[in-house]
């Protein structure tokens, strides 16, 4: 009774994209091929590399260097490449190339998180319809096997909420401005010197990067049709010394959060913005360029998951597990095994999502007011009449001349994000207002 | 190509054990029917439970009756079952159970980590051998994904090291300790009329339980032979309120940690045992009954995973999970899909066990000792004499009388642990010593 395999030769592996990544993947199957074929139960064999710059894969690529070419369709269009693997990143032409694979009945591995969170959908029936294989765990957190989780181990559950620090370059500016009491642009710089943030860091430090990872994670966890566009978007980039120290005098820290929640009576709330948690708590203790995934099931309670979420070594490692994982189904003939979520009926379903407007807690609002006389009454009238209520209110520093702004900072009850928003922006109008206010969400630990 | 089944029937379920965790997963079967079907393709169907008391099971499961019986050999031998869920608990008879299952053809399920210690690898083994498949997630940590993570997501690393918070008993009673400054006694009490400890809590609090998962993490993790009398395990009994003072004043908490390393030259670290972790650490924040494992991985880097370790329905979800994935191989035709890690090309390897008093690190000592002129520099004197030195020293209290006993905490630089051990006999022997004196390691975060 034992096992034989139903296909007997090398699992064959097309590499689209030849970056840090391709090359980790690369050197994980040469230099682990035994312990690999064991695990797998067939060997690994890398038909053919597609890379832009040629010459740079073929010297880098540690294979035959005839394997590598500019041409997608010598992987796309080779019969025995049974596995896809695109590293290449970006929308277009990875798009394609993937969807032409799926077509072509091959199975896929892929590890581009804006094509998932903008075309996933398409991509989870086209697998589905084909019946092949499209794994993605390198596509989310690389090095934090959270898409496993969602999929597998949590089956049987209903999510219902989630909860993530899943950028690192953010997390490792805030990290600094905490630790080191830096303003943003110099934290940002050092990120940048230290290989954290790239040299347009934006999409990182607007959280849309975030975005589209919460779009991934919250397809899976809700079984629903979310697009990045759905997901309402703070960065971190208005983040000020000022309110980092703020966080920490009243026991909290500030980190990027992506949100995800279902709420009663079925719509989504879907949400990425800096926010105050309390310092004791275990998303404050995930520091530096980390990620973390918090996760509460109905019956399994609150779970969470955190790692590097980036580098070429864990993705690659990420990428070389879902290798394995889609050649056990190809040995087995059992392609299709574990069903894009919620799938196999059809479609993804359709949720609302919920307006931030609508969204309730409490918050921290910064004021740089000239230090007037009546000034503070007349904060604290206006957001009394969009019932923001005050919890507690602390001036920082005193002003010598009457030009001199100062600080005020508000921690507020719970109240209704728009009314914050109505409020401050009433207050914009007083006169002695120096710059428009900061709102930054209070999340529970 | 719309994938068909190769069995188009339910998946039949034969459960062994219907205390809390078989009625949660009765519950989430019958509750939760549609989406299952909908996830695995296939309907679950309950074909028989087997119950020590017989009535109260017939009462509380939820399904016909006549389901329920005390003889295994209702499920054992009946052909229609496909999946035995054993969540009976405990060796005998438990183990044959299994044993017979696997023999029989039929995949298991089971929660049962004293089982899976014991005669892991016999049973794995035996199921790689017969053919079937052998889940066993929610034998540790039940809400803790932990397994599939070794198993499957990092399938293409190799484990460095692992370090968890493994056992929630012990883990509260530190925490209360360390929050409301309680006693060991009181704090146990405390656990027991919250639900948090049993009647006979000694599995728990001397760390047997914690080594009982850490042989079968550690398995998974290095592909290893390992038996739970190979882990060093120290439990927390003799944990005093001062300690836990001394920990907080000097930075850090008091958690029991279950550590499993491969060193350099091949051999394993395995033990389990209170220490001292920083209290900024990730471990550190984790509070209360949760879980933790942190995982590192020579591609991955570091990883961790947390949760709920018990409890009723966390674990019923992951023995659901485990069913439905079971179930998918049973409808593919893909049993056997995920080898037992390395059983494969024959059996786990067997991998020496370091002796525990070859550790190296620094320690926290605390004496009792009557205050008189001359006994911290005979302390001291033997410290050195064995190797140990001091890298701090704090009295606390100042004895009012000369027979009234003050505590000496020392901590140390990096020491070997034999040496430690040592120079505790022989200070023992000093006069003016009170009791024991206590070491308890320091482990970074």
């Amino acid at each position: 009774m034992r096992y034989v395999p139903a296909v007997t030769r090398p699992i064959r592996i097309g590499l689209l994209g030849c970056g840090v990544v391709g090359q980790g993947i690369l050197r994980l199957i040469t230099s682990r091929d035994r312990s690999l074929e064991r695990r797998l139960g067939a060997p690994l064999e890398v038909r053919g590399i597609v890379a832009r710059d040629v010459a740079r894969a073929r010297d880098l690529c540690g294979l035959d260097p005839s394997l590598v070419s500019s041409d997608a369709g010598r992987v796309l269009d080779d019969p025995d490449v049974d596995v896809v693997v695109e590293v290449m990143g970006g929308l277009d032409p990875a798009d394609a190339y993937v969807k032409r694979a799926i077509d072509a009945g091959k199975s896929v591995v892929t590890a581009n998180k804006f094509l998932l969170a903008e075309r996933g959908h398409e991509l989870f029936e086209r697998a589905e319809r084909r019946g092949v294989d499209l794994a993605f765990e390198a596509a989310v957190c690389g090095g934090v096997p959270v898409i496993r989780v969602l999929r597998e181990a949590l089956v049987s559950d209903d999510v219902v909420a989630l909860r993530g620090i899943v950028n690192g370059t953010s997390n490792y500016i805030l990290s600094r401005m905490t630790e080191d009491q830096l303003d943003f642009e110099v934290a940002l710089r050092g990120a940048q010197e230290a290989g954290f943030a790239e040299a347009d860091p934006t999409l990182d430090v607007s959280g849309g990067d975030a975005a589209h990872k919460l779009t991934i994670l919250a397809t899976l966890a809700f079984g629903a049709k979310i697009l990045p566009r759905q997901v309402a978007t703070e960065g971190i980039e208005r983040i000020a010394a000022v309110d980092v120290r703020m966080a920490a005098r009243f026991g909290h820290v500030i980190k990027l959060l992506a949100i995800g929640r279902s709420l009663p009576g079925g719509a989504l709330d879907l949400r990425v913005h800096p926010a105050f948690v309390p310092a004791h708590s275990v998303l404050a203790s995930i520091g530096g360029a980390l990620n973390a995934v918090s996760i509460v099931g109905d019956s399994l309670g609150p779970c969470m998951l955190s790692g590097l979420g980036a580098g070429a070594m864990p993705t690659a490692m990420s990428v070389v597990s879902d290798i394995v994982d889609v050649g056990r189904n190809l040995l087995m003939d059992a392609r299709g095994r574990v069903p894009q979520r919620a799938v196999r009926e059809g479609l993804l379903v359709a949720r609302d999502v919920r307006d931030a407007g609508q969204h309730v807690g409490p918050y921290y609002l910064r004021f740089s007011v000239l230090d007037r006389p009546g000034i503070l009454a007349r904060i604290a009238g206006i957001l009394g009449a969009f019932d923001v209520s005050i919890r507690q209110m602390v001036q920082e520093g005193r002003a010598r001349h009457t030009t001199d702004a100062v600080q005020v900072v508000l921690f507020t009850d719970p109240c209704r994000d728009a009314d914050v928003r109505s409020a401050l922006r009433e207050i914009h109008l007083l006169g002695g207002i120096v710059e428009p206010a900061r709102a930054i969400r209070i999340e529970e630990g």
